[in-house]
Formats: structure tokens, sequence, C-alpha cells
């Protein structure tokens, strides 16, 4: 192990973020990240275990976020009032000082075809969670696979107003008018 | 071009999925799948451009399939029937003459994650072409991309259902099914 060095994996994740931003994903090493972050390769691959990895690090612990919070929620909550609780949890993690990096990352995601792929598994992967978590709440099967959707088509829908520009409203918020949308939308499907 | 072969492509089709269920995709080359079908690796990739396509090149027929069918639907048909009608449309792919080559298909993909990966992503292709149809119905969103996913989970639990060797029933009746069993859950999310 090298020593310490403060804030490693932020400053690591700005500096990547900053060239991806600049100069593509495609055309940035491993290599130039450390350098920009004042930091070794050696520290990098403490922290990430490929450069993939800096935009995509983060979801393994929304998931299990999501997670835990259907898991603990109260045992008389209905499976739509489980799935609002989850998606407001997760303002910890998308609160108003990540938005900048959150706009910045999805602008590179959404240039680049491999990173959009890998974005569709992620929450295909996050879905699946939360429908696992809801079964284990007793919700039997095909509910806690809808539900599982709601909860993704509503997460989905929230984030991409959340980084909009002009937007002024906070995560939870957001999350709660999305899926108080799509419980509406769902009773005009006949 | 080389000389007209009878069937090329299904004798193709049969010969690289005997050769992935016997020793594995990864370990199968052209070569070898050319070979068991009596044909030459030319003739292989003037009817699929490379191995996977052989497992996926189908999707893209299902994926206009269904979204014609949506588009074709009576303007009075509400979205879920529409759904419903596109769905039983792709019984002429699900016929019982495809049922083994479905279940052999299926046993290969389930075991190699990077095929599981590919199919989650055509997936995902799929709901966005009924997503993309239902707008162009008039169907506003988020009611079209919820309409999608009921689409998309309608479709992979019949057919899930339907490649059981113990089922007996048509793919048509099997989705007709599993699109009510979801408007029923749907009603007990609360």
């Amino acid at each position: 192990m090298g020593r310490w060095e403060p804030n490693a994996r932020e400053r690591l994740s700005r500096a990547a973020l900053e060239l991806f931003t600049e100069q593509g994903y495609d055309s940035t090493t491993v290599a130039e990240i450390a350098e920009r972050a004042g930091l070794t390769k050696r520290t990098f691959f403490r922290h990430f275990g490929d450069k993939r990895e800096v935009l995509f690090g983060g979801q393994d612990a929304l998931t299990a976020l999501l997670a835990d919070t259907i898991t603990d929620a109260a045992a008389s909550a209905t499976p739509i009032e489980v799935i609002g609780a989850a998606l407001e949890a997760t303002v910890v993690v998308f609160g108003p000082e990540r938005r900048t990096w959150s706009q910045q990352r999805q602008a590179v995601i959404d240039v680049n075809p491999e990173l959009r792929e890998r974005e569709l598994l992620k929450l295909g992967t996050l879905t699946a969670a939360i429908g696992e978590a809801l079964q284990k709440r007793g919700i039997p099967e095909p509910a806690a696979s809808l539900g599982a959707e709601f909860g993704n088509l509503a997460f989905r829908t929230a984030f991409a107003r959340w980084i909009d520009p002009a937007n002024q409203q906070d995560f939870a918020e957001l999350a709660r008018r999305a899926l108080t949308e799509l419980r509406e939308a769902s009773a005009t499907l006949g």
C-alpha cells in the first residue's frame, strides 16, 4: 500500500470526468487520469477496477440502498409506498453537490454506445434487485417484477428531470412525482 | 455469390445450435458450424454477420412484428388490447415447430454471461420499440413506456412458460394469460 492520499477517490473521479468530457472516454487512459489527479496509476487501481468503474462504480451502492430501504420498510406499507420510500432514500446519493457530476457523467455516457449498453445493463441489475427485495417482503410474482419496473421507470424519469439544467426540485420530490404519474398512467392503459 | 443452397440459413442455425449444445458457445467456430451444415464459411457469412447472430438474428424481425401489429391495431383499441394483439401475433414466430429450437437456444444463453447480457439488451430494444409504437398511436408518456414494460414482462413470462417441457399451451394463449395476470397484479400494488 502507498501513502494515504486525502480524497483520492473523489480526485480521481473528477479528473476522469474532466478528461472524458474534454477528449472523449475512449481516448482517455488511466495514466492520464492519475496524472491529472496528481496521483499514481497504482492509487487509481486501489480505488477502481478499470476506467469504466469511475462511471459505474456507484451503482452497486445505489442498488444496495434501494434494496435495503425496501427490506426495512414498515410491514403495513403497500408495494408502491415501499418503492416510493426506496426512491426517496436515494436523495442521499443524488444531493445538490452531486448534480454537476451526474450531468457531466450522463453527457459522457450518452455519446458512447458501449457505455449506453453498460448503463442499460446496470439499470437491469437495479430493477432485478428491487424485484427480489419486494419478493422477500412476500409480494408474489408477477406483482414484484411489475413493481420493480414501476421503480425503474420512476427512477429514470426522476433522474432525467433532476439533471435537467432548468430543474430546481430535489431528487426525492421528483421521484415522488414520477411514481404518482406512473400510477395515474397505469389506470389509462385499459 | 456461390451456388444456391436449399434451406442454408436453417441448416446453419441447426448445426450451430447442435454444436453450441455439445461443446459450448465459446468453443465453437464458424468453420465448424459450416462444416456440420455441409456448407462453406462463405455461405455462413452470407446469412449471418457473426456467430452470435445465429442466436439473436431473429430478434429484429420479432421487434418489427410487434411494432407493426401495434401500428395496425384498430384506433378504438385500448393500449392493453393493442399490446395483447401484438404479443398474440408473435405466435407465427413461436409455433410448435420452433419450440425445440427455442428451448435449446435458451439453454445455451442461460449458461453464458455474455449471451445473457446480449439477451437483456435485445429485450431492452424490443421494449423501446413497443414504447415508440405506442407513442405513435398518440399514447402519451409515461403511459407508453409503462405499457411497453407490461408487454416486455408478459412476453418474458409467456416465453418462459412456452419453452417449459411440461407446457401444452400455444404462445398466444400464454401471452394473453400473462398480460391478464399483470393487469391483476397492477391493482394489488396500492
